[in-house]
């Protein structure tokens, strides 16, 4: 999808200009005019002949172009003259289309009807569509304002994406004040053509875009997504503020946008995957902008900091800043309570000599001798001195430090509110400088889906068609040797929850007491083993091995996300799983398995034994290749995968197709 | 100590008052006349005989007052001189005394000296001494700016402690900007003589005062702060803010203040216990004020809440928040993109004419029809009208609200920066809320040390006297019997870390091989086994049984402090201790259990065996009275108590004196 016409069109036709200030398309059209746009603007209205001083047209097909494919076509009239209007546009060949107006999906039925009329012209004529129920866009690099309800502003290095009209506007608002431009705000509304992933490509290759901030929903494809994210990644900071996360937000999300939000562990593990830096919340989000308008960010954000401060007190609940977030204080300046101007400016240029890599933040509190707007020249001016040193300010209090803030607004000095939020701004980028190394792209999986039975013992045989061991599994009464003790298990589709069935029995010392034991399940079970797909099978007895649990679930969005945890009692009890993108190779198997909170038992905590760890992370990769290779699987677990000192191997299975 | 002269004395005198503008002294003294204070104020200094328009005096016993009890004297001076300052308020029988100078023990060793000089003389003339290296204290109930560095403001509910004089001023000067006023600010400085903990009373029992802040970096008497806290917190909110709670904010503490911050494990455990609202952070401290700046908060703050807003991303958002903080929403009320004032006041108004206890928040981000200003103003009118009902705001953006967010700071109103600090804050204080239901009062311990023995044998004989069942256990060659398989254990003073020594010898079937087993451990121990402290005893080996670890630390200002975990191999790895004071009850005890992360083993989870939660409460309570009843004892640990269907008992014991 080529979006050069789209963001740059050779005109703009806005259906739904009026000479009423109050229409939306008004609205639109006064910000195209006053947006400073340079290619020609023709205004579509039934019946006026001039509006805003421009030529108006009655209808799509009178205006002067000889290239339709060229012009952009802003529609901002009520819901139900939309699909029309899409038809006269695919019939004309024009190709770049934003819909304004709102009164489709987000209505309920009748609105989802409607939109599917639109979207059936947009298959059809191939349609690059915007919204509905958006914003529009606002292109500052190339001048262009397609939007109602926000002005324009000078052309900024960041690019935001938002599925919320409201909250963009807001952080595009926020932003102004604070000498931070946006390059490019794209209103996604409701994302029924043109969505994150159609415009992220755009937005990667522009020199302009130096990061990308994306406010979303829903993701509804999260596989190409993370391709693409993985790869932006290596070289622009994507940032993601992803609402619906907890399932009250996700409830409220869906009657908001009618998003259908994903499982909120799945859009996780997938973020995580591609790399994004991932904001919690809007002040996060806040904190990360702040942040990204020091042009020093460019370069990496280190996770490594010195502080410089006139508030000893300051510096000690920064430090407990720094150890909560994981990062490191190189060292700690305190100048004292009555340090003016001059002290902070020597102490400043004196650390930013050093040769070394940290962020410096600096701190003031107003005291008896602070000279507030003058340290504020002092920094500022350093900071235009020292172009690739990353300072950080935070002043703290109210109307005394309130000029001085003021003042360093307007230069590229990130400004904090409290000196929490600025590390919390640290952490997050400086963990997409460690990414932007070592990020492996995320390849969308092409896989056909295969013809796969759920019987349990072809589960076994599939497990070892991918070189996972599993525990020697034969069906009962054939003659295939096993040694004693044994467990006797009932399994096939009435047998899923074995031990509520009482079909599990162990530790069997003899072939008698095995008899014994699968006459009483025979006994016990009567109807169900009467259907064959029913049977029992018997397994060696597994001792002196660590049970842990290995699954994966397939998300609509995501695809296979690979779960691992401890298993038993303490499964149920810690619940410390840990959930990643199936698509692991040998470096991610490993850092998974060093991330288990049980690593120091795998690894030979204190002297115990140790597990075979390599082994573990061979069976991992072999899970996560089955996890991909075959879509027709919708969860598969194993469980338990009994860990042993030579080698894990799996114990029981379950599959869901 | 009675501070009613100390805030409300009938004359203060200024000594290092000065002509010299710059002079500290000088700054003092206009504070004091600036404020409006109605007593008498007396500069003191050696040459001059009018200053700031008053009488000067050139010594302390020359002032014109009949009752020098009543008067307080505020020091500011080089730090040479106040030695000698002090003697003379002692002689003239003055008790309260401010010490602004620094140059103390802040300093080093030679401050230190000269600061166990005045403490000398505050002894031996019982005085009541505020700081050495402090500010100084505002009262600006009865308006007496006995500061410098602060000017003074209306009257308000809340007072300020603060160990850091940067930190106080930083708050004073935040809150100013916000209609939010202090009642008192207290500077402590140095804590020679007074700290938070005798301030506390006098606070406490102010009607004016209706929540008290403090930030600290040390907290000398932690008992008798949580003695204080506890019974403060049933009917105002003390909140804390601890600095220096991360290692690396400890040590720089140490430097900056001389603080020795006890462990910040106890410190943390003795916050909870005390029912104080526990600030992680300056952004958290600000959040709570501007929640305390509602009136409504007076009646405590409900945990559930609801909604408004016309952006239904920033609802999800919320939402999300909410559920991280564990707090309800009971609903969320989108009004839309196009709704304007009248809309918000109309279902503001619905909202609160319902009889619930909720709070409300209101969330506005700027779009094409809102009315920030208008909104704003509707806003603050129904707070008028329902003063009792907790509205809290948050408009998102920037130039677009500033006027709306700027008339709302001049109301009761509390207006943050995004809903999520909003969030935060309503979970500390409706925290707060449930404490002052339900908090049991700290009592001081006051044993005295006992002569205990760290004998193995002794501390089992100890435990046994306080009823906490042992796991039975005899000398290594007495005739009492036992039952096989029993464990041999080497025990004494060169077998603290039994295991390295291998003097742990498990699962012995009969006599011939504990023998054996005797034999072995005496041969590889030859030199060790001739201390007669050192000794083999026998116990029955214990199956079957849940592992777990009990212990109590005591912290120097804190007290016994109770450890609680999972035994065996996971304590190490899962680190879920949880800490609580030993002062426990039936109450606490189950309370204590019942958050234990393991708590659904104990309960027989799924189906599984249950065990005797009753007896261990028991044994809790017992173990922590224990504690108290033996200051002589630092530490003791009982690792492993065996957790059994029928009882828990302890399997092996440690002590430190």
């Amino acid at each position: 999808m080529k979006l050069d016409y789209f963001f740059k069109p050779l005109g703009v036709a806005v259906v739904g200009a009026s000479n009423d200030q109050e229409k939306i398309g008004r609205q639109v059209l006064d910000n195209i005019i006053n947006s400073g746009y340079r290619g020609q603007i023709y205004p579509i209205n039934l019946e006026e002949k001039k509006i805003a001083g421009l030529l108006a047209f009655s209808s799509l097909d009178k205006i002067p172009t000889k290239k339709f494919s060229s012009v952009l076509v802003v529609i901002a009239i009520p819901a139900k003259f939309v699909v029309a209007e899409i038809e006269k546009c695919g019939r004309l060949g024009i190709k770049n289309i934003i819909i304004i107006s709102s009164g489709f999906k987000e209505i309920g039925a009748d609105g989802l009807i409607r939109e599917q009329e639109v979207l059936a012209l947009a298959d059809k004529y191939h349609l690059n569509i915007l919204g509905p129920n958006c914003l529009g866009f606002i292109n500052n690099v190339s001048r262009l304002n397609a939007s109602f309800g926000s002005t324009g502003s000078a052309s900024g290095r960041i690019a935001l994406l938002s599925q919320s009209g409201a909250i963009g506007s807001a952080v595009s608002d926020w932003l102004k004040g604070r000498n931070l431009n946006l390059g490019y705000f794209i209103s996604l509304g409701n994302k029924m053509v043109l969505d994150e992933n159609d415009f992220l490509p755009y937005l990667a290759a522009d020199k302009n875009t130096e990061a990308i901030i994306i406010y979303l929903e829903d993701i509804k494809d999260g596989q190409k997504f993370m391709e693409l994210v993985s790869r932006i990644s290596a070289k622009k900071p994507v940032i993601v503020l992803k609402a619906g996360m907890s399932e009250r937000g996700s409830e409220i999300a869906k009657s908001h946008t009618g998003a259908l939000a994903g499982g909120s562990a799945a859009v996780k593990a997938g973020l995580e995957r591609s790399g994004a830096v991932i904001a919690e919340s809007l002040e996060d989000l806040f904190g990360i902008l702040l942040l990204l308008q020091a042009k020093a960010t460019r370069n990496g954000v280190s996770n490594s900091l010195q502080i410089l401060t006139n508030a000893g007190g300051l510096a000690v609940l920064s430090a407990d800043e720094v150890s909560r977030q994981g990062l490191v204080l190189s060292d700690s300046h305190d100048i004292y309570g009555d340090a003016d101007a001059i002290r902070y400016e020597e102490s400043l240029s004196k650390l930013l000599k050093q040769p070394s890599l940290d962020s410096i933040l600096v701190l003031l509190t107003p005291q008896t001798s602070t000279e507030p707007l003058k340290t504020a020249e002092a920094i500022v001016k350093l900071s235009k001195k020292y172009p690739k040193r990353l300072i950080l300010v935070s002043f703290l209090g109210g109307e005394a430090v309130q000029k001085a803030v003021e003042l360093m607004f307007e230069s590229d000095l990130p400004i904090f509110d409290y000196p929490e939020q600025a590390l919390r701004a640290i952490k997050k980028l400086s963990g997409w400088k460690v990414i932007n190394k070592e990020l492996t792209p995320f390849k969308k999986s092409t896989a056909t889906p295969k013809s796969t039975s759920l019987d349990y013992l072809s589960l076994f045989k599939l497990l070892k068609q991918y070189r996972i061991p599993v525990v020697k599994t034969i069906r009962y009464g054939s003659n295939d040797p096993i040694s004693y003790p044994v467990v006797l298990k009932a399994v096939g589709p009435d047998f899923l929850h074995k031990t509520d069935k009482k079909a599990v029995i162990l530790n069997l010392k003899n072939r008698l007491e095995l008899e014994k034991a699968a006459a009483g399940v025979y006994r016990s079970n009567k109807r169900i083993m009467q259907n064959e797909q029913n049977y029992l099978i018997v397994q060696p007895q597994i001792t002196d091995s660590l049970e842990i649990i290995l699954g994966f679930k397939r998300d609509r969005s995501f695809g296979p996300i690979l779960l691992i945890g401890l298993g038993g009692i303490y499964a149920e009890i810690f619940k410390e799983f840990k959930l990643t993108v199936a698509d692991l190779n040998q470096k991610k198997a490993n850092e998974l398995i060093s991330s288990l909170p049980f690593y120091p038992i795998l690894a030979g905590a204190r002297g115990k034994k140790k597990y075979n760890i390599e082994q573990l992370v061979d069976v991992l990769i072999s899970f996560s290749r089955l996890a991909a290779e075959h879509p027709e699987i919708a969860e598969f677990d194993i469980n338990p995968l009994f860990i042993k000192e030579k080698e894990s191997l799996a114990g029981d299975v379950r599959a869901i197709i």
